[in-house]
Parts: C-alpha cells; sequence; structure tokens
C-alpha cells in the first residue's frame, strides 16, 4: 500500500489524516489521473488511498464502539462542517480534498451495516457481496445487450431459474428480470397481467379494456397502489383486503370483494398475496389465495420482496406454501438475504409474457443480424433501457455461501427474532401488538414507559403512547447507539417494528436494543 | 498490500495467480470474513485481493495493447471455461475461487472504459466516479429517507439545482430525482404530464380522461412508446413527428398533427423534443417547438439523456436553446459526462408535482412525527420505494473536475467527433448518411466495401450494403479490437454509428477506428 517515507510524514504536509508526497505535487490534481499520461501511479495511489478510507470504514462497522451514525440535522450538514462542503464549483478541487470529501461522506452517513442498526428490511454489509459491487462498478457495463454484459446477462439467467426452481416451477422454467427494487418489481407483475388478459392495452390504452381492478391487502406493501395509479387503473380500483389480528388476508373477504366488483360490472384482473409483509411480516395464505384466483380466472402475484428469502430455508419455507401457483413473484435478496442494495427479481411463470409486455425492438440496440443468438439480449423485456448489473454480488455471494449459506443465514435471523419475543412478551413495561410467535422476523411492540403503566386504556393514553416511540427513536439517533423503526398501523398508534436480516446481529445486540428502549424511555 | 513471504509462494500452493497462504487455511473459507470472530485480517486481506484484481483491470483498461473484449459465444460460456463455472450449487466455494471467478468474469466480459469501446452512449471509466461508486457500495443504503442517507440526499439536492440552473429556469427552482435510467426518467414525465392536467387519473383511473396523445420524434428513444404502453395510453396515442433529412423534427409537422387529433375528438397532452437522439445525435428545436405547446397549452419535455451534458459547455449549449421553457428534461450524466452507470435525471420546473403524481403516504417509512424536517424525505415522490444511491460518484466528479472539467471533456469529445467527420467525408469507400457537420458527437456512415463501389443503387445493392457493417461489426468482436454500434434507420440500410463519450479517445483511436473498418471491411 503506498504510503510516503517516514521523514516526509513529518513535513508538516500530514493534512487531515490524507498522506502528501512533497516531491509528488502532480499527484494531487485529479487531472493527472487515468487518462492522462503516465497516469497510471497516480491513479494506483489515489485509488489505495480510497480503499483504505473504505477499508477502515468496513472494520469500524462491524465494532461495536463505534456509533450506528453521528446525526446532524439538514440545516447543519448544508451549512457545512469544517472542512465539508457539499456545494459544487466552477473549479476543480484537489485530489486530497476529493479524499476528505469521501471520508467525510461516510463520517456523516448511517452504518447501514452495524450490527445494532435494525432500521430497515435491508441492512448488513456483507464482504463478497462488497466485492461483488465493487467489480461490477470496475466493469461499469449494462444488462440490456449480450453484447457488451456477455457473462452478467449468463448469470443472470440462470441465478433466475434457480429461484424458479424454488418457487416451485417445473424444472425452474419461465422468465424473470433483476428490476430497481420490489415497488418496479410489483409494477411489472400488474402490467403483464393486464398484458395477458388484454394485450391490446398495449397498443390502445386502457380504454381498450373494461374497468380493472386489483386487490391487495391493507398491510400489504404501498407499491401496489403506486402501481395501480401510475399505470392508469387508478388508486380506487385497487381494493384493499381485510385481514386477520397477524396481519394475513381473510380468503373470504377476497372472494366477497371480487363478487361485489363483479356485480358493479367490472372485471376482476389481479390479486397481490404478500409474503411477508413489511410491518408485521405477515404471510397470506398463498393456497387459499391461489384457489379463489382460479375460480375467478386472476392474475395471482406473490409479492415475496420480504419474504421470498425464506424459500431457501428448509426450516420455514412452508410459509410460502402455493407460492408455485403463482404467475408471478417479487423476491429481494437485497432484503432477507443481505445483497447489497439494490438487487430485486420479477420472476414469472409464463415464459414470453414480459418481452409481450414490453418489447419495442430498438434497431439500433437489438439488432436482428447479430453474430450471436440474439435471445440472449434481454433489454427489450424490461421497461428500462439501461439496466444496471445487480446480478454479480449475489451470484457471487451464492458462490461464497452455497445454498447452505443463505439457509443458515435465514434461520439465524429467525431464531433471534423468536429470542427477541421470548425476552420481551410477558416483560414489564413491554406489549405485544400481535399475538403469537412471528411468522418473520418482524416483533412489533410497544414500549410502556413506567408512567403510562398504571393508566387505563383512553384517548389521553393513547396519544402519549403515540408519542413514546418518537421520542425514544429521536434519542436513539442523537446518541448514534441504535436504530429500529416505528410506525403507526392501522388504528394502532406508533410501535416498534423489529427486523433482523444483518449476519452480524447477535443476542447481545438484542439485549442491547431493548436496554437501550428501556434506559431512553424510562421517564417519558 | 498484503502477500505471503516469498518461501510459500514457492510452496506449490499458488494457483491461477492467487495466492495462498498455507498456515492460514481459516482464510480460505467466506465464512472467516466478518463478522466471524477475529475476521478482520481476513477480511482485510480478502478485500485487497479483491482491490489487486480490480486495479489490475483498470490499468488494462488504458492500456491499448489490451483487447476490447475476449469474445464468446454464449454456449461457450455456459458449458464452462477452465476453472470458470457459472452454476450456483448447495456447497460454498472457497474464497481463492471466489478471487477466480472475479477475475474471470471481468476476462470475458467487455472493457468499456478502452479508448477503442465506441459501441454506447455509456463509456469510459472515470477513476474519480469509479472511487465514488466504491465508497456509495460501501455505505449500502437507500435514497427514500433523510433517516438513513442525510449527506446523499443533500447532496442530490444540490446537484439538481446546479442542474436546473444550467437548464436556465429561475434560481434554480423546481425538482427533480435521480431515476434508474432515461426511459424510466422519460417514464416520469409522461407521468406528471398527465397528472398536471388530469389529477383524477391518479384515483381514478386512465377512465377519467378523454383519448390523450403524445407526440415524439421518429427518430426519439422507444422510451417515450414504452412509457405508453406501460401507463396505459397505447402505442397507438403515440404520434411519431417527421423530421428533416438531420433528424430533427418538423415544426409544421406537429401543429399539423396536432390539429388533425384534436379534430378526431382526441386531447393532446404531451410533447417530447429529443436533445441529442440516439442515433443522428440530432437536436429537435426546442424554441419552435415550445411556441406550439404554448399556442395548444401542451406539456414540453425535453429528452436529454444523451444532449443534457451540452449544457456544460459555453460553445455548444445553444443546441439547447430554448430548453428553459421546457415543463420537464431527463438529463444523463451516465452518458456524455462520463458518470459510472447509472446516473440519470428527471428534472422537473414545477415543485411539488412529483410528489403530488406520485405520493401514497406510507406510515412505514414516511413518518411525519420524525425529529428532523421530514421535507428532506424524497422517497414517495419516487415510483420506486427503495432508490439506488446515483448522486454521489456524480457529485465526488464535480467536485473533482469543476464545472470546467465537464466543459473540456465535451468540447473534446465533440472536436474528436469533427475530426472524424473531416477525416472520412468524401474519402473513398466512406459515405456520410447526412450531410453537414454532425451536431453531437454521433457520426453516421457507410463502409462500401471495394466490391460494391462500382455498382449503381439497386435492390441488390442495398441488401449487400445493408449486411457490411454487422459482419464488419462480427469481425470487429472477435478479434477484440474495437466496437461500434451499426443500425438501420427507417429506409436506410444498416450503417455505423460512432459516437464519442469517453475521456480516453485520442485521433489516434479515431485513425484506428477508420483502419481496422478498412481492414476488414475490404474483402466484403
Amino acid at each position: 500500500h503506498l504510503r510516503v517515507p517516514a521523514e516526509e510524514q513529518q513535513s508538516g504536509r500530514e493534512r487531515q489524516g490524507v498522506l502528501v508526497p512533497p516531491n509528488r505535487d502532480r499527484l494531487l490534481q485529479p487531472l493527472y489521473l487515468l487518462p492522462a499520461k503516465n497516469g497510471e501511479e497516480a491513479t494506483m495511489q489515489f485509488l489505495l488511498e480510497v480503499v483504505d478510507i473504505l477499508t477502515n470504514y468496513v472494520k469500524k462497522t462491524f465494532d461495536r464502539s463505534t456509533k450506528v451514525l453521528d446525526f446532524h440535522h439538514p440545516h447543519q450538514l448544508l451549512e457545512g462542517m469544517e472542512g465539508f462542503n457539499l456545494e459544487l464549483s466552477d473549479q476543480p478541487e484537489s485530489l486530497e480534498q476529493i479524499l476528505v470529501d469521501c471520508r467525510d461522506t461516510l463520517k456523516y452517513g448511517v452504518r447501514t451495516g452495524h450490527p445494532r442498526f435494525f432500521n430497515q428490511l435491508s441492512s448488513g454489509l456483507d464482504i463478497i457481496g462488497l466485492a461483488g459491487e465493487w467489480l461490477t462498478s470496475t466493469a461499469n457495463t449494462n444488462m440490456f445487450t449480450y453484447e457488451i454484459a456477455p457473462v452478467f446477462v449468463l448469470m443472470e439467467q440462470l441465478t433466475l431459474k434457480k429461484m424458479r426452481e424454488m418457487i416451485g416451477w417445473p424444472a425452474g422454467e419461465g422468465d424473470g428480470l433483476f428490476s430497481p427494487g420490489g415497488a418496479i418489481s410489483n409494477m411489472y407483475s400488474v402490467m403483464i397481467a393486464r398484458y395477458k388478459y388484454f394485450p391490446e392495452v398495449k397498443t390502445k390504452g386502457m380504454s381498450a379494456a373494461p374497468r380493472l381492478v386489483l386487490f391487495t391487502s391493507e398491510h400489504s406493501h404501498y407499491s401496489i397502489k403506486k402501481a395501480g395509479a401510475a399505470l392508469g387503473f387508478g388508486t380506487d380500483n385497487v381494493i384493499l383486503l381485510s385481514t386477520d389480528e397477524r396481519g394475513r388476508v381473510i380468503p373470504a373477504d377476497l372472494e366477497a370483494k371480487i363478487l361485489d366488483v363483479k356485480q358493479k360490472g367490472y372485471v376482476p384482473l389481479f390479486v397481490n398475496a404478500t409474503a411477508g409483509s413489511t410491518v408485521y411480516g405477515a404471510f397470506d395464505p398463498i393456497n387459499e389465495i391461489a384457489d379463489i384466483c382460479e375460480k375467478y380466472n386472476l392474475w395471482l402475484h406473490v409479492d415475496g420482496a420480504w419474504g421470498g428469502g425464506l424459500l431457501m430455508s428448509r426450516k420455514h419455507r412452508h410459509k410460502l406454501n402455493g407460492v408455485e401457483r403463482a404467475n408471478s413473484v417479487t423476491w429481494n435478496p437485497h432484503k432477507m438475504m443481505g445483497v447489497p442494495l439494490q438487487c430485486s427479481a420479477i420472476l414469472v411463470r409464463e415464459k414470453g409474457i414480459l418481452a409481450g409486455c414490453n418489447s419495442m425492438c430498438a434497431g439500433y440496440l437489438f439488432q436482428p443480424d447479430k453474430q450471436y443468438d440474439v435471445t440472449y439480449d434481454t433489454g427489450d423485456k424490461a421497461i428500462q433501457c439501461g439496466r444496471h448489473v445487480d446480478i454479480f454480488k449475489f451470484w457471487l455471494m451464492w458462490k461464497a455461501k452455497g445454498t447452505i449459506g443463505f439457509e443458515q443465514h435465514i434461520d439465524k435471523c429467525l431464531d433471534l427474532s423468536q429470542y427477541l419475543y421470548n425476552k420481551i412478551n410477558n416483560r414489564e413495561g413491554f406489549q405485544m401488538v400481535f399475538d403469537g410467535v412471528p411468522q418473520h422476523t418482524n416483533v412489533c411492540f410497544w414500549y410502556i414507559p413506567p408512567s403510562l403503566r398504571g393508566m387505563s386504556d383512553s384517548e389521553e393514553r393513547r396519544e402519549k403512547l403515540h408519542r413514546v416511540a418518537p421520542k425514544i427513536k429521536a434519542m436513539m439517533m442523537e446518541s448514534g447507539t441504535t436504530m429500529v423503526g416505528y410506525q403507526p398501523q392501522g388504528n394502532k398508534v406508533n410501535f416498534f417494528r423489529m427486523v433482523v436480516s444483518n449476519a452480524a446481529v447477535t443476542q447481545s445486540d438484542i439485549d442491547f436494543l431493548v436496554d437501550e428502549i428501556e434506559r431512553l424511555g424510562q421517564d417519558l
């Protein structure tokens, strides 16, 4: 690793920890990096300095004595911290300043890989996945054609096939794509369902179809409604299904709502069953929903963005029983499987329908007269033109862990959640939002400060309790010790939603979270 | 940089160039990386080995004696190359094999940063941008909330404001987002145009609006049609505008088609003007189109995915005169400005309309009772939920180059294209597809092999000429020396489209391309 000799370090030119070789001032200008003539040395030195910053960040991320974040309000960061100014200017900065900018960007960010970051469904920092992303950026290519991404295109095909096998579609046949996130994957499912039943919408628009209705649980992800709005269905035509107390769709409610819609003369088109809901981690009963979809000839989509990973676990995959009956499935390896952001797949049982729905046959990109088998040019299946390479990090992690490695990771995360559940269920000051062992790693609970424990249920108590989680969260962020999500749900006031997807988490981190909530909340 | 001592290297354990420390077998398993106990050393060693592979790749990318690609057909790669097998298995691989996988993935890929890779609008490998992407992957976070991406969210805001200033909107006011590519940015423009004129479509669907019509040039990017299909307009309602011989929209044709549509009782909604078309690099006359949009009260979108970068150049920005009159603009820094993939912005003149169009106010993510100013939570403006951090590399490049650095880059690329134009215009064996100096870096030409030079125009000659570019391209790819795109356009048979966006390109690379085409094509 390039470093200047010790005597030069003492020359007073060591500023902000960046070592500046005094006899190589030309290295200080970005202009002297490759492709500049003789830019190799400066380039290598610069990249290794960056890697030094990054590897230090990685080490500290796994160190529990490091804070999860160093919180600042927007106006504070906008005013500029010492040596760190977000404003852009006409003139270039020195490489020295660029390195400072890199370090400070990380300093004022949030360590999503920290063992005590529980704030999002995506967490953790997988080292193999990280290496995969570094390679992906270095390759800097695009998924639209085999021509410029031969290896990545094949990796995507093989990996999607493996995922379809795990879903249970015969011989892993079908189709799919990696898309920029679960919301877009879900949007694809609605688009192809519409194309399947009303292909003329592609050319004639929604006026060629009757009034179409989509069904999804009131606990489902908001992206189904977003898709309804964007694709021209309208959110009024996205009907929310009632759930049981655990947040699972009640099949009878689906059937009743289908009949109601039909009676009004509208056409039920699509049902989304959620496998792992965002807040409760609930798994809708796919088989019972599939029975109804078959009876009424509806498209069945399973949104397994969060829960799809459980298909890798022999112990937990039964929670998705019936998924093989779905017409399409969303599955985000960047959530439960710990793959770096972003990595989301839309998987489709019927081959060819993605291309049928989306292809426009652009001549400049998808020339039919190429020298290789152009069925490997997958870009015309997508609504994107350029498509980021999201596959490599996932493929590399699968190589490094094997299927059994993912299984162990998932089983471990679910065990940790059960540990938390056992710990706080019936613990003084904690109240579960729903009864029973969680289906996924989501554990939803209220912390009841001592001041509210004696109070009987009333509007006043509800209002006070509603303010507890945000207050504790704000203190957590300001002290930087841990992060966990909270939200209201239906008529339930703000509660914490704990999730585990980070391989670095241990029981001691769960203990820490509980202690921290009690510490911060005791005087509220 | 960690390396084993020389005597250990001789022990025969050096396989495929990966140095294996014999006394540290535990380092060989991915299992021993962080977060494993005492995993720090193994992690650092592994990451530095990966960086060694990547930096070697970077060096070779800029070395003209390295091939652009080592072409293999899909079936060859699928059958497996020596030591490189794409199949995934249940069991984990060793770290040694993971490193081999990394090296081979790069080996069989395409060097999009090579100075002789001219195949795509996105090319080059900017070192600062690369460092930015490495950092982005290490931070591994998500743009949806300030809560987990405080620095990146602010960088995005400041950068979008700077871009709006360059467009010429007063004080840089307005709105915007980085999206996963130009096609999605263009899709946003159609969505918000619809929301502006028919907001009730969000809730009631397309049946709440009359038959709406979109206009775009026959030379425009296919994403406008894709958006028309996806959003429920139907491709029949995307009317293609005629162009002049240079590929620029004829304003009178737009007005005639608007009147025709109105006469049929449909409602013209949206006009896309292309600033830098994909094949010809044509700039539609924005001011004249804006006059018509104002007259008929239509939304004006400028697709500057490819040409937007010219706004950074005082010499060339006049080609986008009138862009300040647009309601929305697509601008992909990952194309002309050399930012790594992906980096595309949708910019909107009216503030608040993106949120109005797309927000669903998900309680679990966009809690109104956070401790910071939640207007910085931008996720609900997007159709995505999770959104990749595409801003940092761009922001860092802007810091490193300054606005003037981008200007120099753009001016240089356009100079190189003019050099190519001057070189082959009137050269024996070359024929330009359209007359005159190109507006952008696109130079479109046929290579006429000696066997066709004497032939008079006929169907036979057209058919033969149509096959020339694909044949030369196939030979280029098989010899691995260079890559350039080709396509037909309208009634014009296959021709080459040369583009320059890579900072590493010199006149000698342009000379090389011309020589190579002549060398490969002379016997056709």
